[in-house]
């Protein structure tokens, strides 16, 4: 008989290296608490694991905005467009909203498959929203329609990534997706380090630093990742700095791929979320200046529709023949899911002043991103307030990232156990809490500094009682371990 | 200034080499002609473009399944599930079906990402539609919801090549994906001709020969790609020939990869689907014995719910360690859209004997199906009418694949085009009649044979229109290069 045909020793060696620490062993042992919970009720000192490694806002009890489900269940089964009841069950703007989309969809097929970038008429508003936002046009051909986020940023590294002598630049900490995406795609990640005392500040001297490391050691880099808001760590960008990064990537002829997904989730009065789209054309940059990828999904901003996975990126200043390869990569998977192709087309056009739903929406918006700022700045304080810890604030996104000075015991400890020190750390806070966080070392971090990413999602009701177990956790946890 | 960062030279040439002729130049040139069509009516000797180059049923005008669709939307906007006017609007067992599946929702958040292989209880019930389909047990954690087939392939590929010296075997002619997959991934593919003279019959010696002759080239062989039914060959291969290709799997250490995506789509009484699952099981082979993945969609079937993007892989008899690995990898895109995952649930435990839904769910299923059958008969009779064209038959799936002896001035014509020659008939069959085929270069053929693949899918009252263009373009392309 022939040998097992698949082990470790014989799959592909990128596979075995990528890491993905968002769904780590941390989230594995969550899972098993879970089902120990559901069997054995009172098995644990919590009553329930809270799930705060991941932005997933519809897990923890937000809700859908109506008139984006209306539509889309209008959508699924429009047979009953024309039916009386429909009038008493759904909003009229959105009864209209569905008519318009159907007539957008070639034999208003919701079950076709679409054009590889996504169905057309869904680019062309798509491509408004982009124009009312930034003030500069939109090309619909540029738009290529994804299932979420994810699916664009790999699409994007395996188009530059030729071996591990190409490199990508990415935030330290970043979000693992793209050094998960970099390894798959035999990639090399160049890192560059975001400022903690200037609350994550992007320097470019540091950019320039790093590249200039990374090319002495023979590495192309293609790339520079931007993530903006910024995740796991929460800035928002100032319009100075954009401006900087813009003409950074001009002169060194770097591809700027801009993770914008957060754009709707800014909490801070002083700051706003500005497209890179918006500010190298506002420079005078075309098409001919810069190569510029945005990547929206329909799974953060107020909406959080993780589930439905949707997304689209922005593909400006790349020549006709690039455009025609990322057609034909796109074309092998065939195209996105349709209710993801309607729902990124309703996020960037959502109801207008005047519509019948615009005020339940507005209201059902508001409300999300109100509490969401509220619950930033209750778990900033909260976390501030701990021995040893220290935050910046969640200027946006949906996470804080506190940094923690672990006693020398407790790393001992952590080193005993063979695990990275903020890893036990968050180990030891879910077996005592039920809370889930990410230890930072999946991120990325300065050597020596130890971090966790925490999600502001929780509902309101919930943050006191996380607040009182996170503050009694780390105070025995210290007591333990303060020697 | 930096030179233009992205240029052809400069990507993954990878990229480059990929080809995906399903979506490939005759598509470009018939969106065109569609959009001449509509600016300037007249403009060409047909009025509309018949897509017959994709298994997109919905695109051509099949209607989806009632009651998958009122669960889908109900699904989506759970808020109407307990309003009066939702009794008038769906069927009862469509609401009873939309609760059981929120209720195996954590917290009903359809809009929240999953486990990263699917909802639990969605598995638990693809698991049970596995078990009623085979009559053998099936595990729900072996199961991994992804958006269509497509994306399960890639992964696989992804964790099985490592180089250009690992080879999967593949048959010729193929469905395109897997030569793109397997060029995108680095690897190589090791064809397998299937014979056409015995109804693209697939014999163990061509893959014994085959595989013999890679090894002699130093390739590794990791796997076989097995499509059944047949794409685009439309053969169902017979019991006894499944086994001798479990045995060949067993015996050489390759992995078996079935693509099961037409298991519902037999057309002739003679045969009968059956997984390579049952066939493996019924062998007395077990999770010890054979490594097997089955690809499943919801965008084939008599459900063609192609733009619904649901699929998922069975993966059986690899060990844990590699469980993991594939579970990562999934997890590094979080999840599977939701709705295509509840669809793929559905797919796999339609309404049953007794339910509100069954006679109108059943009669819509025949409906498709016979249809079905009846159009690949006409036009595989019309084929065969055709001067100089031979046509087997569509035991299943949703294609024919006829044979052309193209006259030696066409072939001519061809090169002096710099076309091949059946990509140049396609090109000349689409200008003159609007009908859109790919042509058997995508697919790979025996050298010096020319094809091309039709779907059945046009609505059975167009189908004598299609008949009659077709044969008045055939023989006037023929009078042309008689010579």
């Amino acid at each position: 008989m022939a040998p097992n045909p698949v082990t470790l020793e014989t799959i592909n060696p990128k596979v075995l290296e990528c890491e993905y620490a968002v769904r780590g062993e941390i989230v594995t042992l969550a899972q098993q608490l879970q089902q120990e919970l559901k069997e054995n009720p009172g098995s644990h000192p919590f009553d329930e694991i809270l799930y705060c490694n991941i932005g997933n806002p519809q897990s923890l009890g937000q809700e859908p905005i109506t008139f984006f489900r209306e539509v889309l269940a209008l959508c699924d089964h429009p047979t009953i467009l024309d039916r009386s009841e429909t009038q008493g069950l759904f909003s009229s703007d959105a009864i209209e909203r569905a008519w318009q989309i159907l007539d957008q969809i070639p034999g208003r097929a919701t079950g076709a498959y679409s054009h590889s970038q996504g169905i057309k008429g869904l680019r062309d508003a798509i491509a408004a929203g982009i124009e009312a936002r930034d003030g500069f046009s939109a090309d619909p051909n540029d738009i290529f329609l994804t299932d979420g986020a994810s699916p664009a940023v790999h699409m994007m590294m395996q188009l530059l990534i030729r071996s591990e002598k190409d490199g990508i630049l990415c935030p330290i900490p970043q979000y693992p997706l793209y050094s998960a995406s970099i390894t798959l795609h035999g990639g090399t990640l160049v890192p560059y380090y975001l400022d903690e005392e200037t609350g994550w500040g992007l320097e470019i001297s540091e950019l320039k630093k790093q590249l200039e490391a990374a090319q002495s050691k023979g590495i192309t880099v293609r790339a520079l990742v931007v993530i903006n808001p910024g995740n796991p760590t929460g800035q928002v960008l100032a319009e100075a700095n954009l401006r900087e990064i813009v003409e950074f990537c001009k002169i060194e002829g770097l591809v700027l791929l801009a993770d914008e997904v957060y754009q709707e989730n800014v909490y801070v009065s002083h700051k706003e979320f500005h497209s890179f789209k918006k500010i190298s054309r506002s420079m005078g940059y075309g098409e001919k200046d810069i190569s510029l990828v945005s990547f929206q999904s329909v799974s953060k901003g107020y909406y959080g529709e993780c589930g439905k996975r949707g997304g689209y990126m922005e593909v400006t200043g790349f020549s006709p023949e690039i455009m025609e390869q990322i057609y034909k990569v796109a074309s092998v998977n065939l195209c996105s899911n349709i209710s993801g192709q309607i729902l990124a087309s309703l996020v960037m056009n959502p109801p207008k002043v005047g519509e019948e739903s615009y005020e339940s929406y507005f209201a059902e918006k508001d409300g999300i991103l109100s509490s969401l700022a509220r619950r930033a700045k209750t778990l900033e304080d909260a976390f501030n307030s701990l021995e040893g810890v220290t935050c910046n604030k969640a200027e946006g996104a949906m996470y804080l990232f506190p940094r923690i000075q672990l006693p020398q015991n407790a790393i001992k400890a952590a080193e005993a156990a063979k695990m990275a020190p903020d890893a036990f750390y968050a180990r030891r806070l879910l077996n005592a809490t039920g809370i889930v966080v990410v230890p930072g070392s999946g991120f990325g971090q300065v050597p020596g500094t130890w971090h966790f990413r925490c999600t502001i999602l929780p509902q309101e009701d919930k943050i006191p009682a996380i607040v009182s177990r996170l503050t009694d956790f780390h105070k025995s946890f210290m007591d333990e371990f303060r020697g």
